[in-house]
Formats: structure tokens, sequence, C-alpha cells
């Protein structure tokens, strides 16, 4: 894929991340940029940890910046750099996304959640009312749970190995969504009865990583999900096809936050 | 004109200027990118005077950054910021390029000057043992004074409409070059005598301007550069070619400053 020849006249987005030689979006919005004919430029911007508030105060001061996103580990240290966060990502407590405000101040929401949701749908699965289990109460399974709260979810039972992690995040989810039915529990690898089965662990980025679920207790009617984007078919997804149920890979969770963050940035759809 | 796609591995250069849009270096340097293969990027940074300090302190810590152009009004200002400056840049005091050291700071150097007599040189014009004649004792003038001096220059008049400008660029000259006969004075539009003239004032970027020197006394001997981009052929220009005499454009004294700062920077010919 090739882009325009950037001139002095391009609007800069960047991607900050430590590491970030392998962050695979950078190629998807400069992909996007070409084939939507817009003069801009996503740029991937290396830069640790300790590092990130005086980055992001020169960020404010370059004028040809529009936005920028957010990988790891900068999600959560965001938050305190910027002028306002929005609703859904004050309530996790993390941003991926950060806009020009029409005054010059930054503003951030969070779409890692929503763009699960958006991934589900695309794929003509409902939320509403089902029922989830979810493993992983870190930052992509807090995103994810509070998306899924968000579109009308019925019931989230989530597992942690850090169970005590798992716990914090079932009470946030009940405190902002007083409607759902948000519980930890140690036995969450057991997919039974559940409508939506959700992976947000890294267990399934090795190859010979076994499936984070029980997976000889799925049936068909279950639709099985995968934060993991590489290998998008994971073992717990090989499992899931195997026993006829429909799924969602990281690949489609991530193509739902990329459609989100680019609405929220101004950016036509393509 | 295309460049390849950048990914997250992508090394990362900047402009750093105010304004920025109408900046044509940002295209040269991509297309050298593109034709060397390299997944590199030029970036126009718009970036003010009041914000130079802390975008170039965020610029250190971006960890894929190897180095960064200043255009106006940065110059001067950015000797202040980095870490080292090269003899010819200390002398000029003003700095177009800044590279990472191997510990990771920035050091700059400064190849306006230098650029030019790259120029010349290319068109097969010495500046060894050479008289010339200059009206400007601005940036460009300075620069290309010191340039011109560094090249073995035997004899320069300088000219400004400061005339205070002019006589303290002559004492620097001097100081720096005690070879050199440098020196002031009110009448250094009349191009007599001199074997290189040179305008490095902005008049001729104007339609309707009319030649900084009196053409009519030009010699088809005498080589008559003018450091004007754009228009290419300035009235100046159009008048030494009438009157049989070589000419250098600003075009090809910015052409020998890319080659020059490509090198410092440690980038391929191409």
């Amino acid at each position: 894929v090739a882009i325009p020849s950037i001139d002095g006249a391009a609007r800069l987005y960047a991607i900050l991340g430590d590491p970030i030689g392998h962050v695979r979006s950078v190629v998807g919005w400069n992909s996007y940029f070409a084939r939507a004919g817009r003069n801009a430029v996503m740029l991937p911007l290396h830069v640790g940890a300790g590092d990130l508030a005086p980055v992001v105060e020169a960020l404010r001061r370059m004028r040809n910046l529009d936005g920028f996103v957010l990988t790891m580990p900068h999600k959560q240290a965001v938050l305190a750099l910027i002028d306002e966060a929005l609703p859904m990502a004050r309530r996790i407590g993390a941003v991926n996304t950060v806009r020009r405000t029409a005054s010059g101040g930054f503003e951030g929401d969070m779409f890692d959640g929503i763009g699960f949701v958006e991934g589900l749908r695309a794929l003509g699965h409902a939320v509403e009312g089902r029922r989830a289990t979810q493993l992983g109460a870190g930052g992509a399974g807090r995103a994810i749970a509070f998306g899924l709260a968000e579109a009308g979810l019925g019931a989230l039972r989530i597992g942690d190995a850090d169970a005590a992690r798992a716990r914090a995040l079932a009470a946030d989810l009940r405190a902002a969504y007083p409607a759902l039915a948000a519980d930890a529990a140690d036995d969450a690898a057991d997919p039974g009865g559940f409508d939506l089965v959700v992976n947000a662990t890294p267990v399934g980025m090795k190859d010979d990583d076994a499936p984070a679920f029980a997976v000889d207790r799925l049936r068909p009617a279950q639709v099985v999900c995968d934060v993991i984007p590489n290998p998008e078919i994971t073992a717990l997804l090989r499992a899931a096809q195997g026993a006829g149920c429909p799924i969602v890979t990281g690949k489609a969770m991530f193509d739902g936050q990329l459609r989100a963050a680019r609405r929220f940035l101004g950016l036509p759809d393509g």
C-alpha cells in the first residue's frame, strides 16, 4: 500500500505506545487516509511511560495535529493529561482516542469496548438482555465489560486470575449500570449456559496456548469471542468453530474500534 | 509522488516551522525516502516560536525520531535547546539540521551556506579566492556569507537596508576568517567588478519586484545568484541571463542544502 506524498499542509495524527514497532493499526490508519484521499498521516510515536506528559504537552502545541491514539502502556495515564474525558472514558478510567476541541484543547474517549460491541453487531449478534461470561478484568476486559454494559447486556460473569480485580470490575459495573447483573466468579472458565463467551486475557497469543475456556462445554448457539488479534483464529476460536459456534475474532473487534475512533475524530467512513 | 505506507516501525524526521503549509522541502524529503526505499517519514510540524522549547523537549523523548530540520522562525532559537552545535552553526548562530547522538542527545549544524556553495560548485563555479558582493545580512545572508568564507572566498562586500546589521556580519566574518577581506558598504547594489553577485534579500519574491542589483552593470563573466526559491527565475536572474551571465537559482542552493543535511543525518545519496 502506498500513501500520497506528505506535504507541508498535511494534517497529523499520532499513535503513542511503547513498544510501537509491532503496532499494526498504523498501517490500517495510513491505508485509510490514502483510500479517503486525505492529506493526513498517522505517526507511530515511540514514547515511554515516563515521557508521556511532556509529549502530550508538545502535541498540544503542534498546530497541525488533530488528534492521537493511545496504546500500551498509556491508556490510563493519559486521562490526567487531557482537558476533558467523555463519560465512557471516565467510567472505564482509560482513553484510547483524543481529539482537538474547538478551543484547541484535548478531549478523549474510550472505544475499545464500543468497538467490540460494533464488531459483534456487524456480524449480526445482539447484546441487549443477553448473558455473557468473560475471562480477563485487565485493561481490555474492563473496556469490553463496560462496552457490553452500555449496549444493554443483561448479565455478566467475570473471571480473572486476580480475583480481587474481577470483583472490583463487577462492583464498578453494578454502580454504573444498576440494571446489569454483574458478578465475579472463580469458575468463569466454564462457558455452560451463556449466550456470549468472551476471552479478554492474553491466553491464546502463543501457538501452544490451550483454550482459555473449557471448550468441551460449548454448545452451537453460543457466540464465542476472542480479543487476540494475532493469531486471528486462536485455539479457543478453533474449538468453538468445531463445536458449531459463531465466532468473533480480535480483528473484528479491532475494526469496530477503528470505525468508532474515526467517527470521533470527524473522519469519514471508508 | 507516492510514498510507501508508514507502519509502526517507521523512523521519524520532522521539519519545524511557522507557517509550515507552504514549506516545499517536506515533499522533497518524503520523495527522497520513497526513492531510497526507507521506512521513514518527514513530518511537517506547525510550531510557533513560543512553543519551540517544549516541542524540542518532546522530540527528545520520541525514541523513533532520528532528527529534525528547522525553518522560519526557529533557526536561531533552537541553538539554546540542543546539546551540541557544530562549529559552523556556532559561528553563524543558527542551526538548520539536528541529529540524534549516540547517547540520545541532539546535535545540530547549519547547512544553508554550505548548501549554497554546493549549489555553486555543482554548476562548475569556484569560490576560492574570488570576490563577491552580497545584498542581505539577515538569516539567509549570514549563512551564505559564512559558507562562502569557509569555502575560501577572497573578498566579500555586504549591503543591507539595515547598515548596522551589514557591518556586524562583516566584523563577525573577519573575526572568524582573518584571511577574508569582508566589509559592509552602502553602494552594494552595484555589482561592477565582482566575480559573484548574490541576492540574499526577499526582493524578487513578488512578481513586480525590480532586481535587487543594478543589472545594467552586469558583465558576462559574473556569476549571479539568488536565494529566492519561488519564482525560480527572479527579475535579477532574468536580467543576468539577458546580460550573458551564468546564474545560480534558489532551487540549486536548496538542493545543495538538502544533500548536505542528508549526509549529516547519515542518509544515503539518492
